[in-house]
Formats: C-alpha cells, sequence, structure tokens
C-alpha cells in the first residue's frame, strides 16, 4: 500500500462542509467516490480538519492508502478529470506510512474575506462576507495585536463545544488590504470551533466602533462566547494553508 | 419623465448574454422585468452594447426614462434588493433627456483574465480561461504593440459579422499579471464582434510560440480571419467599463 497526501482546493458553496454525511455532498464523500473509481477499491479519506458548509479551502490537506501503482505525479490529472469543478487537486505526493493528515499537522493558516464595497462586488459575492459600513483599520490592527499569542480563547469559540482546553497559541493575526477586499488572515498552532469567524466578528466590531481594542484583553479573560462578536458569514472563510514542519513558515 | 443612468456589474455564467431574448435569462430581461415592478410602469432599458452569453461586466452601463419619483441616491440599494445576486447596480445618475448609453460611449475597456495555475484556480474557474502551459510575456507584449493604434481589424473580427467598416482604433492593449493571473486589457473606441476574444486567443498563440509578434502585422493586412488566432472562451471576457468623455482616460 503507498500513501498519498494531496493538497485541494474547493469552493464551499455547493457542499454541506468538507466532512461526510449521509445523502448531503461533502467535499469527503466527492473525492472518496472518486477515488474509489479511479482505485477500484475501498479508501478511507482523512482530512486536515474540517471545514463548515460553504467554507472555501485553498490548501486543504488530506492522506489516503491505497494499492494503485498511478504514478504520483499523474495523480492531479487523473482525479481532476474526474472531479465536480468545484474541487481541485493542486499537488500530490507520497508520504511515509505513518502519515496522517491530521495528527502531523502543526498548525494552519485561515483567511477571512470582507468585501468594503458600496455594493456587493458580483465576483467576490461568494467568497467573502459584505460589510458596506467604513470600517477604522487602525483599531482593528491593534485589536488584532491582542490575540496574538498563546490565550485561553473560550470567547471565541462556540458555546456548544465540547473540547475542554480551549488555550491556543496564534503567531499571525494580521489584515491585508486589496482594493476595496480587507483579508484577516489568522494563522496558528490549532483553531477552536467557529474561531476565526468569531475574531472576524469580533474586529468588524472593534471596525466599526461597537468595541475599543482595549476590551479584546477583558473579552478573553472572561472566558464568556457572549463577549465576542457574532460569529461572522461561513461564506467568507478560507482554509489558506496546513503546516506540517516547523521550517514550514508557520512561525514568522 | 427623467433619464437615469446605471453602473451596472454582473456574473455572467448563468446568463444567455446581455440582450433581451425569448424564455432567455438575460441581463437586460432581469433587469427591465425588476425596474417595471419598482416604477409600476414599462420601461425600454438602453445597454451601451451587448455581451455575450458567459461574458462578464464590471462596468456594462444602461439608461432608462421612468416618472418614477425615487430619489437618484435610492436607485441602486432599491433594485439590488430585488435583483438576483449574480447582477449589482453599482451606480445610479441623472442624465439629461437625450443622453444615450450607446450613442454617447466613446470607447470601452475590456479585460480577457487568463488563469496560468498548473491546475485550475477553483475561485476564478468562472471569470477565467486556465492555460496551464507556459507563456512567454515578453513576445506577448510585443505582439499587443502591434494591434495599438488604427487598424482594419478584419481579421480579429467573426467572419460572418454584418458590419461593413472594419476599422478600429485602439489606445490600449496591456498585459498585466497578479500572481498567477495574466490579464489582458483591451481600450479602444470601438470593437467589432468577438474582437477581444480573438485577439486574447491570437496573443496565447505568440505566448506559446505557435505565432511570432512580428506576423501581426501581415494578419491585419491580411484582412482574413482565418489567419489570427481562435476566439477565446467567453468566461475569461469582462467589459470593463464605458467611457462617456475624453477627459474620462480613454486615451492614456
Amino acid at each position: 500500500m503507498r500513501n498519498i497526501k494531496l493538497i485541494l482546493a474547493y469552493d464551499g458553496t455547493e457542499f454541506h462542509g468538507f466532512q461526510t454525511q449521509p445523502n448531503l455532498r461533502t467535499v469527503q464523500g466527492v473525492l472518496q467516490q472518486t477515488v474509489e473509481d479511479v482505485v477500484g477499491h475501498s479508501v478511507s479519506i482523512i482530512g486536515s480538519g474540517r471545514t463548515d458548509a460553504g467554507v472555501h479551502a485553498r490548501g486543504q490537506v488530506v492522506n489516503f492508502a491505497t494499492s494503485s501503482r498511478i504514478p504520483i505525479e499523474k495523480w492531479p490529472i487523473v482525479l481532476n478529470t474526474k472531479l465536480p469543478d468545484d474541487v481541485v487537486v493542486q499537488h500530490a505526493e507520497l508520504v511515509p506510512d505513518d502519515w496522517h493528515a491530521r495528527f502531523c499537522a502543526i498548525g494552519k493558516e485561515y483567511r477571512y474575506r470582507i468585501d468594503r464595497s458600496p455594493y456587493t462586488d458580483v465576483f467576490w459575492r461568494k467568497y467573502s462576507h459584505h460589510v458596506p459600513y467604513p470600517l477604522r483599520l487602525e483599531p482593528m490592527r491593534e485589536a488584532a495585536g491582542h490575540l496574538v499569542g498563546r490565550h485561553d480563547f473560550t470567547s471565541f469559540c462556540a458555546a456548544n463545544t465540547p473540547v475542554v482546553d480551549k488555550v491556543r497559541h496564534l503567531h499571525v493575526v494580521d489584515l491585508i488590504e486589496e482594493g476595496s477586499l480587507l483579508t484577516i488572515v489568522c494563522r496558528g498552532e490549532g483553531f477552536l470551533y467557529n474561531m476565526v469567524r468569531i475574531i472576524a466578528g469580533t474586529l468588524l466590531d472593534v471596525g466599526r466602533g461597537k468595541l475599543s481594542p482595549d476590551q479584546i484583553p477583558d473579552i478573553l479573560a472572561s472566558c464568556d462566547r457572549t463577549q465576542a462578536g457574532v460569529t461572522a458569514p461561513a461564506k467568507g472563510l478560507t482554509m489558506w494553508k496546513v503546516f506540517y514542519a516547523e521550517s514550514s513558515g508557520l512561525i514568522p
């Protein structure tokens, strides 16, 4: 058996999230079916982590074991020919037998995209959250700075999450402007459920003056989900990159 | 009656082009229906020009006459609330009674977007033409330079076009690189049917070495459509801007 790692990009709009669910179109389900059609045996697709319905990916990582002898460099084209056009294999490589897309991951980068046009940018409507009111970036950057580091992110995690340890280490929380698009970059060792979308919702509250950057440390300290901003819409979020080695750029 | 000018952006993917056609979903048809629902009387939507099925617009311009007293600054939000999400009004203004979106236009800018990623960029798949083979930009720029100016563009016009005078003046044919995207910018006083898509197909032939830039003057001189490259796919093309006054930036 060979262990194959794939890097996937997908448009999450028409998927019910990454993880297989009965009778629903999911990325894992579509990919598994396609791989099984190609290799002629059942496979188990392991993802680096789930993405919710409507969330996109530029660099989701998966692996699976197969007896197929298809040369590794042919995998992207073989799969892309059969996959629907909203999921694209960007890269394939052979990895050691014990390599695991989730357990070997040491960090992730997510990006949350905001469209600041007065009226929706039609070409970004599915990949961004439209925010037509003015945003002040300096307070947003200051607030972002308070989130960097090792913190208990209970206030930035969906309230009903079963995870006990909600301490996470964020290495980067950055804002990138490209024309009317504003992108929040979050890079860290791990993320809680809805964490980036709650960070985005909270930074938007800062940008519109509803929260002050100085309140962020108090919000973190409160360990109370109701103190942070709303969960920003799924369509603005993209799983950008998964990191697998310290040298890979996780830590700036 | 008041004469209202709108600037429209649309995703052409799900439209059978701009112009109204019986029983088909078109931009003009959808907009006319929406405006009529708002104003309560029939209107005639005049466009700056047609776009084909699958072609997008960032700055299509239309006008129509109405007795409605809706304040001009409210028009975008009133229409956007009722329009489907693949067409967005970006701007509205009152114009003189004799102002006409087509007759008053003095030039247009189109952009043709090429995705040079090894595998399709999933987020640009509907708005670009995927070209995975290597492109040499210097010869493409040289070829583009030969197209600038006043020429008979018969070789760059769909063969079955009834237009007699095929002399047009291109002010700009430029290439812009943004990561793996390559955009061909064409700005001029007027365009023939399929002209930008044939220019794109021809510049791609130059980029892959199938044509030399020196052949462009001969292709123009031949006045023979078969001498130029193929018509590149509709989805890569966007009507970018319509110019209405010399001072508007048409001429660099």
